[in-house]
Protein backbone atom coordinates (compact mmCIF):
# COMPACT_ATOMS: atom_id res chain seq x y z
CA UNK A 1 0.00 0.00 0.00
CA UNK A 2 1.36 2.95 -0.99
CA UNK A 3 -0.37 5.86 0.69
CA UNK A 4 0.34 9.03 2.73
CA UNK A 5 -1.16 8.75 6.10
CA UNK A 6 -1.37 11.43 8.94
CA UNK A 7 -2.96 9.30 12.44
CA UNK A 8 -4.18 12.22 14.39
CA UNK A 9 -2.11 14.64 12.21
CA UNK A 10 1.03 12.87 12.83
CA UNK A 11 3.04 11.01 10.02
CA UNK A 12 4.01 7.52 11.48
CA UNK A 13 7.18 6.78 11.04
CA UNK A 14 6.61 2.98 10.04
CA UNK A 15 3.05 2.26 8.22
CA UNK A 16 3.31 -1.55 9.46
CA UNK A 17 3.15 0.72 12.85
CA UNK A 18 0.94 2.86 12.71
CA UNK A 19 -2.15 2.05 14.72
CA UNK A 20 -2.91 1.25 18.66
CA UNK A 21 -2.78 -2.07 19.78
CA UNK A 22 -6.33 -0.93 21.41
CA UNK A 23 -7.32 0.81 18.81
CA UNK A 24 -11.58 -0.04 18.31
CA UNK A 25 -11.69 0.42 14.34
CA UNK A 26 -9.54 -2.74 14.81
CA UNK A 27 -11.32 -4.87 17.74
CA UNK A 28 -15.34 -3.70 17.06
CA UNK A 29 -15.27 -1.74 13.53
CA UNK A 30 -15.84 1.14 16.22
CA UNK A 31 -16.17 4.03 13.89
CA UNK A 32 -17.26 5.85 10.52
CA UNK A 33 -15.19 6.50 7.15
CA UNK A 34 -15.12 8.47 3.56
CA UNK A 35 -13.38 7.71 0.33
CA UNK A 36 -13.14 10.97 -2.00
CA UNK A 37 -11.83 12.21 -5.26
CA UNK A 38 -9.25 14.33 -5.36
CA UNK A 39 -8.29 15.45 -8.47
CA UNK A 40 -5.95 19.28 -8.74
CA UNK A 41 -5.47 19.54 -5.09
CA UNK A 42 -8.89 19.91 -4.32
CA UNK A 43 -11.33 17.33 -2.87
CA UNK A 44 -15.01 16.65 -4.66
CA UNK A 45 -18.07 17.17 -2.41
CA UNK A 46 -15.67 17.89 0.77
CA UNK A 47 -18.42 19.55 2.78
CA UNK A 48 -20.85 16.30 1.76
CA UNK A 49 -18.93 14.00 2.86
CA UNK A 50 -17.40 15.99 6.24
CA UNK A 51 -21.18 15.94 6.85
CA UNK A 52 -21.87 12.28 6.63
CA UNK A 53 -18.72 11.66 8.39
CA UNK A 54 -20.26 14.06 11.89
CA UNK A 55 -23.75 12.68 10.96
CA UNK A 56 -22.06 8.53 11.10
CA UNK A 57 -20.59 9.38 14.53
CA UNK A 58 -23.59 11.39 16.20
CA UNK A 59 -25.11 7.69 15.03
CA UNK A 60 -22.65 5.97 16.54
CA UNK A 61 -22.16 8.38 19.90
CA UNK A 62 -18.81 9.16 18.64
CA UNK A 63 -17.64 12.20 19.46
CA UNK A 64 -16.53 13.40 16.28
CA UNK A 65 -13.02 15.05 15.46
CA UNK A 66 -12.92 19.17 15.29
CA UNK A 67 -13.26 20.24 11.70
CA UNK A 68 -10.74 22.64 11.48
CA UNK A 69 -8.35 19.58 12.75
CA UNK A 70 -9.55 17.69 9.71
CA UNK A 71 -9.36 20.03 7.50
CA UNK A 72 -5.78 20.75 8.12
CA UNK A 73 -4.89 17.35 7.84
CA UNK A 74 -6.97 16.89 4.29
CA UNK A 75 -5.17 19.85 3.20
CA UNK A 76 -1.97 19.06 4.16
CA UNK A 77 -1.89 15.89 1.89
CA UNK A 78 -4.22 17.12 -0.69
CA UNK A 79 -2.32 20.55 -1.22
CA UNK A 80 0.00 18.87 -3.97
CA UNK A 81 -2.06 16.10 -5.47
CA UNK A 82 -2.96 16.22 -8.99
CA UNK A 83 -4.95 12.92 -8.55
CA UNK A 84 -5.99 11.01 -5.53
CA UNK A 85 -8.08 9.06 -4.00
CA UNK A 86 -8.62 10.14 -0.16
CA UNK A 87 -9.67 7.89 3.13
CA UNK A 88 -10.68 9.48 6.29
CA UNK A 89 -11.57 6.99 8.81
CA UNK A 90 -12.59 8.32 12.21
CA UNK A 91 -12.98 5.73 14.99
CA UNK A 92 -14.19 5.82 18.80
CA UNK A 93 -10.11 5.51 19.97
CA UNK A 94 -8.43 3.49 21.85
CA UNK A 95 -9.64 1.63 24.78
CA UNK A 96 -9.72 -1.43 27.41
CA UNK A 97 -11.42 -4.55 26.37
CA UNK A 98 -14.80 -4.92 25.84
CA UNK A 99 -17.85 -3.90 23.72
CA UNK A 100 -18.98 -0.75 25.86
CA UNK A 101 -16.97 2.26 25.56
CA UNK A 102 -15.89 4.75 28.16
CA UNK A 103 -17.88 7.59 28.13
CA UNK A 104 -15.92 10.52 27.75
CA UNK A 105 -13.08 8.74 27.86
CA UNK A 106 -12.50 7.96 23.70
CA UNK A 107 -9.90 10.67 21.90
CA UNK A 108 -11.68 9.39 18.51
CA UNK A 109 -8.72 8.03 16.00
CA UNK A 110 -8.49 10.63 13.31
CA UNK A 111 -6.96 8.51 10.17
CA UNK A 112 -6.45 10.44 7.05
CA UNK A 113 -4.48 8.97 3.61
CA UNK A 114 -3.67 9.74 0.13
CA UNK A 115 -3.94 6.43 -1.95
CA UNK A 116 -3.15 6.64 -5.99
CA UNK A 117 -5.84 7.29 -8.02
CA UNK A 118 -7.90 4.10 -9.91
CA UNK A 119 -6.56 3.58 -13.29
CA UNK A 120 -8.11 6.58 -15.46
CA UNK A 121 -11.03 4.37 -17.60
CA UNK A 122 -12.46 5.44 -21.13
CA UNK A 123 -16.11 6.08 -20.42
CA UNK A 124 -18.16 2.77 -21.34
CA UNK A 125 -21.42 1.09 -19.73
CA UNK A 126 -20.01 -1.14 -17.39
CA UNK A 127 -21.81 -4.83 -16.93
CA UNK A 128 -23.55 -5.91 -13.37
CA UNK A 129 -23.94 -9.14 -11.51
CA UNK A 130 -25.53 -10.54 -9.06
CA UNK A 131 -23.96 -10.99 -5.45
CA UNK A 132 -25.24 -13.65 -3.76
CA UNK A 133 -23.86 -12.62 -0.40
CA UNK A 134 -27.07 -10.21 1.27
CA UNK A 135 -27.21 -7.29 3.15
CA UNK A 136 -28.74 -7.64 7.35
CA UNK A 137 -31.35 -5.20 7.62
CA UNK A 138 -30.76 -2.87 10.86
CA UNK A 139 -32.45 0.94 10.51
CA UNK A 140 -30.11 1.53 12.98
CA UNK A 141 -26.92 1.50 11.04
CA UNK A 142 -28.72 2.47 7.59
CA UNK A 143 -27.58 4.97 5.32
CA UNK A 144 -23.78 5.67 7.18
CA UNK A 145 -20.72 4.39 6.06
CA UNK A 146 -19.31 2.58 8.68
CA UNK A 147 -16.38 0.21 9.54
CA UNK A 148 -18.34 -2.97 9.68
CA UNK A 149 -17.99 -4.04 5.87
CA UNK A 150 -17.84 -8.09 5.95
CA UNK A 151 -20.64 -7.72 3.53
CA UNK A 152 -18.84 -6.08 1.39
CA UNK A 153 -15.98 -7.75 1.54
CA UNK A 154 -17.83 -10.81 1.03
CA UNK A 155 -19.67 -9.66 -2.05
CA UNK A 156 -16.79 -8.36 -3.59
CA UNK A 157 -14.71 -11.94 -3.41
CA UNK A 158 -17.47 -13.20 -5.24
CA UNK A 159 -16.06 -12.30 -8.51
CA UNK A 160 -12.45 -11.57 -10.09
CA UNK A 161 -13.79 -11.40 -14.06
CA UNK A 162 -12.61 -7.67 -14.94
CA UNK A 163 -15.22 -7.56 -17.36
CA UNK A 164 -17.59 -7.33 -14.69
CA UNK A 165 -17.69 -3.19 -13.19
CA UNK A 166 -19.56 -3.57 -9.91
CA UNK A 167 -21.79 -6.48 -8.08
CA UNK A 168 -25.31 -5.42 -7.24
CA UNK A 169 -27.03 -6.76 -3.71
CA UNK A 170 -30.46 -7.52 -2.29
CA UNK A 171 -30.94 -7.35 1.49
CA UNK A 172 -31.84 -10.42 2.89
CA UNK A 173 -35.51 -9.74 2.45
CA UNK A 174 -34.85 -9.47 -1.56
CA UNK A 175 -35.12 -5.98 -2.35
CA UNK A 176 -32.17 -4.20 -3.94
CA UNK A 177 -29.89 -2.01 -2.10
CA UNK A 178 -27.72 -0.99 -4.60
CA UNK A 179 -23.79 -1.64 -5.65
CA UNK A 180 -21.01 -3.39 -3.39
CA UNK A 181 -19.44 0.08 -3.73
CA UNK A 182 -22.04 2.34 -5.10
CA UNK A 183 -25.63 3.26 -5.36
CA UNK A 184 -27.81 2.33 -7.74
CA UNK A 185 -30.80 4.46 -10.28
CA UNK A 186 -33.15 3.38 -12.68
CA UNK A 187 -34.88 5.04 -15.40
CA UNK A 188 -38.70 3.99 -15.51
CA UNK A 189 -41.30 6.04 -17.74
CA UNK A 190 -39.00 8.84 -17.23
CA UNK A 191 -38.55 9.27 -13.46
CA UNK A 192 -35.61 8.49 -11.87
CA UNK A 193 -35.89 5.79 -9.09
CA UNK A 194 -32.93 4.72 -5.86
CA UNK A 195 -33.53 2.80 -2.70
CA UNK A 196 -34.72 4.23 -0.14
CA UNK A 197 -32.25 2.49 2.32
CA UNK A 198 -34.40 2.87 5.60
CA UNK A 199 -33.15 -0.39 6.11
CA UNK A 200 -29.54 -0.79 5.03
CA UNK A 201 -26.88 0.65 2.64
CA UNK A 202 -25.07 3.67 2.09
CA UNK A 203 -26.04 7.39 1.38
CA UNK A 204 -23.91 7.91 -1.18
CA UNK A 205 -22.93 11.41 -1.33
CA UNK A 206 -22.31 11.01 -4.82
CA UNK A 207 -25.97 9.57 -4.52
CA UNK A 208 -27.03 12.86 -2.92
CA UNK A 209 -25.40 15.13 -5.32
CA UNK A 210 -27.40 13.27 -8.57
CA UNK A 211 -30.22 13.55 -6.86
CA UNK A 212 -30.08 17.40 -6.45
CA UNK A 213 -28.77 17.35 -10.21
CA UNK A 214 -31.40 15.27 -11.63
CA UNK A 215 -34.09 18.07 -9.68
CA UNK A 216 -31.90 20.90 -11.63
CA UNK A 217 -32.66 19.06 -15.21
CA UNK A 218 -35.96 18.87 -14.78
CA UNK A 219 -36.13 14.87 -13.43
CA UNK A 220 -38.74 13.34 -11.16
CA UNK A 221 -36.26 11.59 -8.49
CA UNK A 222 -38.10 9.28 -6.07
CA UNK A 223 -36.78 7.32 -3.29
CA UNK A 224 -38.56 4.12 -2.58
CA UNK A 225 -38.95 0.45 -1.98
CA UNK A 226 -37.01 -1.18 -5.24
CA UNK A 227 -36.78 -5.12 -6.32
CA UNK A 228 -35.28 -6.98 -8.97
CA UNK A 229 -38.18 -6.60 -10.84
CA UNK A 230 -37.87 -3.28 -11.36
CA UNK A 231 -34.24 -3.45 -13.03
CA UNK A 232 -36.63 -5.51 -15.96
CA UNK A 233 -38.64 -2.68 -16.67
CA UNK A 234 -35.82 0.11 -16.37
CA UNK A 235 -34.90 1.48 -19.70
CA UNK A 236 -31.53 2.74 -18.29
CA UNK A 237 -29.75 1.81 -15.52
CA UNK A 238 -26.49 3.64 -13.74
CA UNK A 239 -24.27 3.25 -10.74
CA UNK A 240 -22.53 6.05 -8.48
CA UNK A 241 -19.70 6.15 -6.64
CA UNK A 242 -17.78 9.34 -5.24
CA UNK A 243 -14.44 8.02 -6.59
CA UNK A 244 -15.44 6.55 -9.76
CA UNK A 245 -18.34 8.79 -10.49
CA UNK A 246 -21.65 7.97 -12.77
CA UNK A 247 -21.28 4.33 -14.54
CA UNK A 248 -24.28 3.88 -17.39
CA UNK A 249 -25.27 -0.29 -17.06
CA UNK A 250 -25.44 -1.96 -19.90
CA UNK A 251 -25.59 -5.79 -18.66
CA UNK A 252 -26.92 -7.57 -15.87
CA UNK A 253 -26.88 -11.37 -16.54
CA UNK A 254 -30.26 -12.01 -19.36
CA UNK A 255 -31.32 -7.82 -18.90
CA UNK A 256 -29.52 -5.39 -21.88
CA UNK A 257 -30.03 -1.40 -21.71
CA UNK A 258 -28.49 0.73 -24.19
CA UNK A 259 -29.44 4.07 -23.18
CA UNK A 260 -26.79 6.01 -21.21
CA UNK A 261 -28.62 9.84 -21.89
CA UNK A 262 -29.83 10.43 -18.34
CA UNK A 263 -26.31 8.88 -16.91
CA UNK A 264 -24.86 11.51 -19.48
CA UNK A 265 -26.33 14.39 -18.69
CA UNK A 266 -26.18 14.09 -15.00
CA UNK A 267 -22.15 12.88 -15.61
CA UNK A 268 -21.83 16.51 -17.38
CA UNK A 269 -23.39 18.49 -15.05
CA UNK A 270 -21.52 17.26 -12.30
CA UNK A 271 -18.29 17.04 -14.13
CA UNK A 272 -17.71 13.11 -12.96
CA UNK B 1 -4.83 -0.89 28.59
CA UNK B 2 -2.42 -2.93 30.18
CA UNK B 3 -1.48 -5.76 27.83
CA UNK B 4 0.66 -8.01 27.07
CA UNK B 5 0.81 -8.97 23.36
CA UNK B 6 2.11 -10.59 20.05
CA UNK B 7 1.79 -9.66 16.64
CA UNK B 8 2.70 -12.37 14.59
CA UNK B 9 4.68 -13.37 17.02
CA UNK B 10 6.51 -10.32 17.30
CA UNK B 11 5.77 -7.87 20.74
CA UNK B 12 5.42 -4.67 19.03
CA UNK B 13 7.97 -1.79 20.75
CA UNK B 14 5.50 0.28 21.74
CA UNK B 15 1.79 -0.47 22.24
CA UNK B 16 0.86 2.73 20.06
CA UNK B 17 2.10 1.40 17.18
CA UNK B 18 1.51 -1.91 16.92
CA UNK B 19 -0.84 -2.51 13.76
CA UNK B 20 -0.18 -1.78 9.71
CA UNK B 21 -1.91 1.32 8.58
CA UNK B 22 -3.36 -0.91 5.54
CA UNK B 23 -4.95 -3.62 8.29
CA UNK B 24 -8.06 -5.27 6.97
CA UNK B 25 -9.45 -5.66 10.34
CA UNK B 26 -9.34 -2.00 11.05
CA UNK B 27 -10.42 -0.40 7.73
CA UNK B 28 -13.27 -3.32 7.59
CA UNK B 29 -13.75 -5.63 10.40
CA UNK B 30 -12.56 -7.86 8.22
CA UNK B 31 -11.73 -10.83 10.77
CA UNK B 32 -12.69 -12.74 13.29
CA UNK B 33 -11.54 -13.23 17.22
CA UNK B 34 -12.13 -15.04 20.72
CA UNK B 35 -11.76 -14.06 24.09
CA UNK B 36 -10.98 -17.12 26.16
CA UNK B 37 -10.14 -17.16 30.47
CA UNK B 38 -6.63 -18.00 31.76
CA UNK B 39 -6.18 -19.24 34.61
CA UNK B 40 -3.08 -20.96 36.32
CA UNK B 41 -1.62 -20.77 32.79
CA UNK B 42 -3.90 -22.95 31.29
CA UNK B 43 -6.35 -21.22 28.45
CA UNK B 44 -9.98 -22.61 29.74
CA UNK B 45 -11.51 -24.90 26.35
CA UNK B 46 -8.69 -24.04 24.47
CA UNK B 47 -9.42 -26.51 21.55
CA UNK B 48 -13.23 -25.22 21.32
CA UNK B 49 -12.01 -21.78 21.06
CA UNK B 50 -9.39 -22.29 17.79
CA UNK B 51 -12.13 -24.33 15.99
CA UNK B 52 -14.41 -21.41 16.20
CA UNK B 53 -11.69 -19.76 14.98
CA UNK B 54 -10.71 -21.94 12.22
CA UNK B 55 -14.46 -21.78 11.12
CA UNK B 56 -14.25 -18.12 11.24
CA UNK B 57 -11.61 -17.81 9.05
CA UNK B 58 -13.48 -20.31 7.11
CA UNK B 59 -16.73 -18.85 6.12
CA UNK B 60 -14.48 -15.68 5.52
CA UNK B 61 -12.89 -17.03 3.13
CA UNK B 62 -9.18 -16.21 5.15
CA UNK B 63 -6.56 -18.11 5.40
CA UNK B 64 -6.20 -19.57 8.90
CA UNK B 65 -2.81 -19.13 10.83
CA UNK B 66 -1.14 -22.54 11.34
CA UNK B 67 -2.07 -23.74 14.72
CA UNK B 68 1.60 -24.30 15.58
CA UNK B 69 1.96 -20.42 15.30
CA UNK B 70 -0.75 -19.66 17.35
CA UNK B 71 -0.22 -22.33 19.81
CA UNK B 72 3.34 -21.12 20.57
CA UNK B 73 2.26 -17.31 20.61
CA UNK B 74 -0.56 -18.52 23.09
CA UNK B 75 2.09 -20.45 25.34
CA UNK B 76 4.11 -17.70 25.43
CA UNK B 77 1.69 -15.30 27.43
CA UNK B 78 -0.33 -17.65 29.16
CA UNK B 79 2.77 -19.57 30.61
CA UNK B 80 2.89 -17.42 33.51
CA UNK B 81 -0.16 -15.95 34.21
CA UNK B 82 -2.32 -17.02 37.12
CA UNK B 83 -5.60 -15.66 36.25
CA UNK B 84 -6.47 -13.27 32.72
CA UNK B 85 -8.21 -12.73 29.68
CA UNK B 86 -6.66 -14.18 26.11
CA UNK B 87 -7.63 -12.54 23.00
CA UNK B 88 -7.01 -13.73 19.72
CA UNK B 89 -8.02 -11.76 16.28
CA UNK B 90 -7.24 -13.02 13.22
CA UNK B 91 -8.00 -11.03 10.18
CA UNK B 92 -7.26 -11.11 6.80
CA UNK B 93 -4.10 -8.86 7.05
CA UNK B 94 -3.18 -6.10 5.09
CA UNK B 95 -3.65 -4.87 1.85
CA UNK B 96 -4.82 -1.66 -0.82
CA UNK B 97 -7.56 0.14 -0.61
CA UNK B 98 -10.99 -1.43 -1.43
CA UNK B 99 -13.11 -4.02 -0.20
CA UNK B 100 -12.27 -6.38 -2.48
CA UNK B 101 -9.25 -9.07 -0.60
CA UNK B 102 -6.10 -10.00 -3.41
CA UNK B 103 -6.63 -13.78 -3.95
CA UNK B 104 -3.82 -15.63 -1.78
CA UNK B 105 -2.09 -12.77 -1.48
CA UNK B 106 -2.97 -11.62 2.01
CA UNK B 107 -0.44 -13.34 4.77
CA UNK B 108 -3.48 -13.24 8.09
CA UNK B 109 -2.48 -10.86 11.01
CA UNK B 110 -2.26 -12.76 13.58
CA UNK B 111 -2.92 -11.00 17.28
CA UNK B 112 -2.63 -12.42 20.60
CA UNK B 113 -2.49 -10.42 23.75
CA UNK B 114 -3.51 -11.30 27.26
CA UNK B 115 -5.45 -8.84 29.76
CA UNK B 116 -5.73 -8.54 33.26
CA UNK B 117 -8.62 -11.43 34.83
CA UNK B 118 -11.93 -9.28 35.47
CA UNK B 119 -12.53 -8.83 39.16
CA UNK B 120 -14.22 -12.11 40.83
CA UNK B 121 -17.62 -11.34 41.35
CA UNK B 122 -19.11 -13.57 44.76
CA UNK B 123 -21.67 -15.81 42.56
CA UNK B 124 -24.95 -14.61 42.27
CA UNK B 125 -27.79 -14.10 40.01
CA UNK B 126 -27.57 -11.20 37.78
CA UNK B 127 -30.11 -8.67 36.76
CA UNK B 128 -30.98 -8.36 32.82
CA UNK B 129 -32.42 -5.09 30.81
CA UNK B 130 -33.39 -5.31 27.09
CA UNK B 131 -31.45 -3.24 24.72
CA UNK B 132 -33.50 -1.39 22.21
CA UNK B 133 -30.28 -1.97 19.88
CA UNK B 134 -31.49 -4.85 17.58
CA UNK B 135 -29.13 -7.88 15.83
CA UNK B 136 -29.59 -7.42 11.91
CA UNK B 137 -29.74 -11.17 10.45
CA UNK B 138 -28.07 -12.69 7.90
CA UNK B 139 -27.54 -15.94 7.72
CA UNK B 140 -23.87 -15.68 6.44
CA UNK B 141 -22.18 -14.10 8.98
CA UNK B 142 -24.60 -16.23 11.71
CA UNK B 143 -22.57 -18.28 14.46
CA UNK B 144 -18.95 -16.71 13.64
CA UNK B 145 -17.26 -14.37 16.05
CA UNK B 146 -16.27 -12.12 13.52
CA UNK B 147 -14.69 -8.46 14.18
CA UNK B 148 -18.11 -6.86 12.80
CA UNK B 149 -19.55 -5.53 16.52
CA UNK B 150 -21.01 -2.47 15.76
CA UNK B 151 -24.55 -3.62 17.22
CA UNK B 152 -22.66 -5.27 20.52
CA UNK B 153 -20.56 -1.85 21.14
CA UNK B 154 -24.53 0.44 20.64
CA UNK B 155 -26.03 -2.26 22.74
CA UNK B 156 -23.80 -2.14 25.77
CA UNK B 157 -23.53 1.64 25.50
CA UNK B 158 -27.26 1.80 26.60
CA UNK B 159 -26.85 1.35 30.58
CA UNK B 160 -24.49 2.36 32.24
CA UNK B 161 -26.40 1.15 35.83
CA UNK B 162 -24.08 -1.77 37.56
CA UNK B 163 -26.54 -2.89 39.33
CA UNK B 164 -27.56 -4.63 35.55
CA UNK B 165 -25.09 -7.80 34.91
CA UNK B 166 -26.59 -8.64 30.67
CA UNK B 167 -28.45 -6.91 28.12
CA UNK B 168 -30.85 -9.51 26.30
CA UNK B 169 -30.86 -8.74 22.46
CA UNK B 170 -33.57 -9.34 20.01
CA UNK B 171 -33.52 -9.51 16.26
CA UNK B 172 -34.70 -6.99 13.64
CA UNK B 173 -37.47 -9.46 13.41
CA UNK B 174 -38.40 -9.41 17.66
CA UNK B 175 -36.53 -13.08 18.15
CA UNK B 176 -34.25 -13.49 21.03
CA UNK B 177 -30.88 -14.09 20.20
CA UNK B 178 -28.55 -13.72 22.94
CA UNK B 179 -27.02 -11.07 25.41
CA UNK B 180 -25.08 -8.44 23.74
CA UNK B 181 -21.62 -10.90 25.12
CA UNK B 182 -23.38 -13.86 26.33
CA UNK B 183 -25.86 -16.82 25.12
CA UNK B 184 -29.18 -17.36 26.98
CA UNK B 185 -30.56 -20.34 27.96
CA UNK B 186 -33.81 -20.98 29.89
CA UNK B 187 -35.59 -23.53 31.85
CA UNK B 188 -39.25 -24.42 30.77
CA UNK B 189 -41.12 -27.60 32.48
CA UNK B 190 -37.63 -29.21 32.84
CA UNK B 191 -35.96 -28.58 29.15
CA UNK B 192 -33.28 -26.53 28.84
CA UNK B 193 -33.95 -24.26 25.24
CA UNK B 194 -31.45 -21.69 23.90
CA UNK B 195 -31.61 -19.21 20.60
CA UNK B 196 -30.82 -21.25 17.34
CA UNK B 197 -28.73 -18.70 16.35
CA UNK B 198 -29.47 -19.29 12.43
CA UNK B 199 -29.70 -16.11 11.37
CA UNK B 200 -27.72 -13.99 14.12
CA UNK B 201 -25.77 -14.27 17.31
CA UNK B 202 -22.42 -16.22 18.42
CA UNK B 203 -22.13 -20.02 18.69
CA UNK B 204 -20.47 -19.07 22.23
CA UNK B 205 -17.89 -21.48 23.32
CA UNK B 206 -19.41 -21.95 26.50
CA UNK B 207 -23.04 -22.66 24.91
CA UNK B 208 -21.60 -25.69 23.13
CA UNK B 209 -19.88 -26.55 26.79
CA UNK B 210 -23.24 -26.45 28.96
CA UNK B 211 -25.25 -28.13 25.84
CA UNK B 212 -23.02 -31.21 26.27
CA UNK B 213 -22.92 -30.79 30.30
CA UNK B 214 -26.21 -30.79 30.35
CA UNK B 215 -26.82 -34.11 28.25
CA UNK B 216 -24.52 -35.41 30.92
CA UNK B 217 -26.91 -34.59 33.64
CA UNK B 218 -29.96 -36.11 31.64
CA UNK B 219 -31.44 -32.73 30.94
CA UNK B 220 -32.45 -32.29 27.38
CA UNK B 221 -31.44 -29.45 25.90
CA UNK B 222 -33.51 -27.76 22.55
CA UNK B 223 -31.88 -25.20 20.31
CA UNK B 224 -35.11 -23.48 18.52
CA UNK B 225 -36.12 -20.39 18.06
CA UNK B 226 -37.54 -18.58 20.93
CA UNK B 227 -39.16 -14.76 22.02
CA UNK B 228 -39.31 -12.43 24.34
CA UNK B 229 -42.45 -14.51 25.65
CA UNK B 230 -40.82 -18.00 26.36
CA UNK B 231 -39.17 -15.88 29.10
CA UNK B 232 -42.03 -15.61 30.60
CA UNK B 233 -42.62 -19.28 30.74
CA UNK B 234 -39.57 -20.20 31.85
CA UNK B 235 -38.64 -21.19 35.70
CA UNK B 236 -34.75 -20.35 35.59
CA UNK B 237 -32.68 -18.51 33.69
CA UNK B 238 -28.79 -17.81 32.94
CA UNK B 239 -26.51 -16.41 30.47
CA UNK B 240 -23.14 -18.07 29.35
CA UNK B 241 -19.73 -16.51 28.70
CA UNK B 242 -16.27 -18.03 28.26
CA UNK B 243 -14.66 -15.30 30.27
CA UNK B 244 -17.48 -14.55 32.86
CA UNK B 245 -19.07 -18.30 32.95
CA UNK B 246 -22.76 -19.14 33.87
CA UNK B 247 -24.59 -16.19 35.65
CA UNK B 248 -28.02 -16.94 36.72
CA UNK B 249 -30.86 -14.23 36.56
CA UNK B 250 -32.86 -13.57 38.72
CA UNK B 251 -34.68 -10.12 37.32
CA UNK B 252 -35.69 -8.55 33.63
CA UNK B 253 -37.87 -5.82 33.97
CA UNK B 254 -41.12 -7.29 35.16
CA UNK B 255 -40.00 -10.39 35.63
CA UNK B 256 -38.54 -12.81 38.66
CA UNK B 257 -36.54 -16.22 38.83
CA UNK B 258 -35.88 -17.18 41.99
CA UNK B 259 -34.57 -20.88 40.55
CA UNK B 260 -30.64 -21.46 39.97
CA UNK B 261 -30.75 -25.16 40.28
CA UNK B 262 -29.81 -25.91 36.49
CA UNK B 263 -27.10 -23.20 36.17
CA UNK B 264 -25.08 -24.08 40.07
CA UNK B 265 -25.06 -28.05 38.71
CA UNK B 266 -23.81 -27.13 35.04
CA UNK B 267 -21.43 -24.65 36.90
CA UNK B 268 -20.29 -27.58 39.28
CA UNK B 269 -20.05 -29.94 36.49
CA UNK B 270 -18.25 -27.26 34.12
CA UNK B 271 -16.00 -26.09 36.85
CA UNK B 272 -16.94 -22.56 36.07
Amino acid sequence: MSARILINGQTPLDEARALHAGERGFHYGDGVFETALVRDARVRFLDDHLSRLTRGCERLGIQAPRRAALQADIERLSASCAAGVLKIIVSRGTGTRGYRPDTHAHEPTRFVAMYPAPPSMPWRPIRLRWCETRLGRNARLAGIKHLNRLEQVLAQSEWRDERIGEGLMLDTEGELVGGTASNVFLLRDGVLATPDLRFCGVQGVLRAQVIRAAAGLGITVVEEPLWPHDLERASEVFVTNAVRGIRAACELESLRWSETTVARRLGEALEC
